[in-house]
């Protein structure tokens, strides 16, 4: 060990951030010590608050540190009577940026992975079940990424929305096959939205 | 704002980080959320002790959370009675990893540099001076950066050992010119220590 203990427990600890190793930790360690000690402070208070407080919705399952996050609880997002589905809070983030859809979410966390244990109940499809019954809702758009599970989780809730006698569309143009809808451009997205077919 | 309010602050927080723009911070809170709250709480804490306790060794000014680092503490490494000039603690660390160097460090946190007003006593040359009065030294290595402000730095400080009766030498082969001694590998950083010739 070359470093004082504390700065070592340093380095180890941003590790944990996705994408940094041993040499960006080092860096980013003496970095803060150096320049920005009272932006390093700020960052450990907010991410204690932040693991502290963030749930998930109680209506669409996105991250929010509110019962109910700020999309569900906005009466004008229910007037298009559409509901989104999506894997991940970043998809929903880069749909927003489309300013395209003006309904409802809502956030599987996931998708279904039967090798990983992950069925209907860890979506809590259970919630989105009750939503196609209690809610007025015209449309079921599914924007699940354009993977094997993606596509077998959109034809599985495509089932549920049947039941219900909702509409399910599948967004199409443009997602390429096996990309990540979080990296795609609104461009890109909003002519998915646009072209988006009966499932 | 798409995001909640309390993710988009850690998103913005995420972005003191060196090197980490808004798509990478967004991807880190999100990964961190979903995937690794013991982490982010861990590094929170870390976070916060290592900016409340981390100050400057007394002796030899590197980062330590004690009053003198465990180098300065070590009575062998005074054995070699030389000390090695440095411009950070990552020069410290990558030249205790080439093990070829059992002597004592002075870090002067920079350079000189008069157009941003760091003189001699923003480097603490007074610490230094004291050091060469009071201790038993026979050669100070002068490893600073081989930068304008480095070569700068190290003339400065040959001339305060050449008062004291003291040998400067400066390290030689295999440091690029222009380069940073904390990014250059261990066996150039050997070659460039047993090349080192009086200054
Ligand atoms: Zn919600
Ligand atoms: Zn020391």
């Amino acid at each position: 060990m070359s470093a004082s203990p504390l700065i070592e427990q340093l380095i180890q600890a941003l590790k944990c951030l996705p994408g940094v190793g041993a040499k960006s930790a080092q860096r980013m360690a003496f970095n803060l010590l150096e320049r920005n000690r009272d932006g390093a402070l700020h960052l450990s208070r907010v991410l204690h608050d932040a693991m502290e407080h963030i749930r998930n919705c109680e209506r669409c399952r996105t991250f929010t540190e509110s019962t109910i996050c700020h999309i569900c609880d906005d009466p004008r997002r229910a007037e298009s009577a559409q509901i989104c589905i999506v894997e991940s809070p970043q998809d929903v983030i880069a749909i927003e940026q489309t300013l395209q859809f003006k309904g409802r979410y809502f956030v599987l966390m996931g998708h279904l992975s039967p090798i990983d244990g992950i069925g209907p109940s860890e979506l809590r499809l259970d919630v989105l079940q009750r939503r196609l019954e209690d809610e007025k809702i015209d449309e079921v758009i599914l924007a699940t990424n354009p993977t094997v599970e993606g596509e077998a989780t959109a034809h599985y809730i495509s089932q549920m929305c049947e039941k219900q006698g909702i509409a399910a569309t599948r967004i199409a143009h443009g997602v390429p096959v096996g990309g990540e809808l979080e990296y795609i451009d609104g461009n890109t997205l909003t002519h998915a939205f646009t072209g988006r077919r009966k499932f």
